[in-house]
């Protein structure tokens, strides 16, 4: 069955990348998100399959590399938002790395781009989940795989619209940069979006978790299960512990 | 060896705890930081180590509990902010639950408080390097175990302190709450503070990561190994992966 699912690099510290600059003079890669990027995903850029699909020589065949093998088999369309695109249509060149239909959330009504090896950008303009609708057509029974931005998968996500999140946590702190989630996720302090780690993967580089996203819930105060206690007073004992 | 850790329970998306708020007239309990921070550590709370620590009936024995009583093993003594000595020291009581010599670091001196099981309270004004040297002299080769907040934490991790950082990563995205981490770090766009993650123990409510703290290093952009392309042109295309 088509699940939706995102993939996404962190630092332990949730970024995806380095802060945004404040204007853009001297090219992306020497300004300040770059750094911090580079470092998140750092990990699939050593892998040997990551490597293979871009058309890089090298890499490593590691359980890194299994996973991003994995990431590309499962996914039968994405779905991107509009800067993201802006930002890859030129490098990515005759040959983009899907390999699948692409659909872009946009404002802007533009032709279906064909590629090469079976990569297709089609501009949607009627909303995010027309186009997870159509990307859910287009993908053969595999999975629809939110491509980012960060802040698109943050709208699938407030949507109600992800199934599926695998985190690279990149063990870094950067202290700065573009957070994953954040307010845009549209919780009030008494809610969460609650999710299940289905399996974790470790490696000497990065965390691979895979969760299951249950939905939003309202948080509780009371959760110490069924023995009984009243909770008050003891609040900040809890904050002596772990 | 003595070494310098930390514990501590995050959302997903990083957050320790609810927003602070504005002006404390409710108590703690019905503030906008309980329901954040009571489902953080809600794996805790269940387990049986940490209820029989204090003094609770029930909980589970799992693989959570086990962790729980290896957090309380291997400290012989505690560092704590201010805030937090002072948001506790009533709850505590006359048993408070560290059952070791913990070290408040603070501007108010105060004499030294003794109390039952174990646990006593000295003032440290000389600041927190010298706290962290008399907690390393009272805990007999066992570690100094910073015991919160946030920002107790971050000065550790700023100044270079921390040796071991075990993160407990609750699987709920909570979307506004006070940051673990952050610009207290001190860290700016090209710097970082590399860790290197030693264990995984994964349950259904919860991740824990143990990590061994490398130390601050610059971040480089061309990490692509050894087999010489250049990374310019491909920087976007990294985005479209992973």
């Amino acid at each position: 069955m088509t699940k939706v699912t995102a993939q996404m690099s962190v630092s332990l510290d949730g970024f995806y990348t380095g802060p945004r600059a404040a204007k853009d003079t001297k090219g992306w890669m020497r300004g300040p998100e770059a750094p911090g990027f580079f470092r998140v995903t750092r990990w699939a850029v050593d892998a040997a399959a990551w490597r293979e699909r871009q058309g890089f020589a090298g890499g490593e065949r590691s359980v890194d590399s299994e996973i991003v093998e994995e990431t590309f088999a499962a996914a039968g369309a994405y779905v991107m938002g509009r800067r993201m695109f802006d930002a890859g249509e030129f490098p990515w060149g005759d040959e983009p790395p899907f390999h699948a239909p692409v659909f872009v959330v946009t404002h802007r009504p533009r032709e279906v781009l064909e590629r090469q090896g079976g990569t297709s950008f089609t501009f949607v303009t009627e909303g995010l989940e027309r186009a997870i609708e159509l990307a859910r057509d287009a993908a053969g029974g595999k999975d629809v795989a939110v491509s980012g931005g960060g802040e698109l998968l943050r709208q699938v996500l407030a949507a109600g619209l992800l199934d599926q999140l695998d985190l690279h946590i990149a063990p870094v702190l950067l202290g700065e940069g573009q957070h994953l989630f954040g307010p845009g996720l549209g919780l009030g302090a008494d809610d969460g979006i609650e999710l299940v780690p289905d399996r974790v993967v470790d490696s000497p580089g990065v965390t691979h978790i895979r969760y299951t996203v249950t939905g939003r819930s309202k948080l509780v105060l009371d959760d110490r299960g069924a023995s009984g206690e009243l909770v008050g007073p003891a609040a900040s004992e809890q904050r002596s512990a772990l």
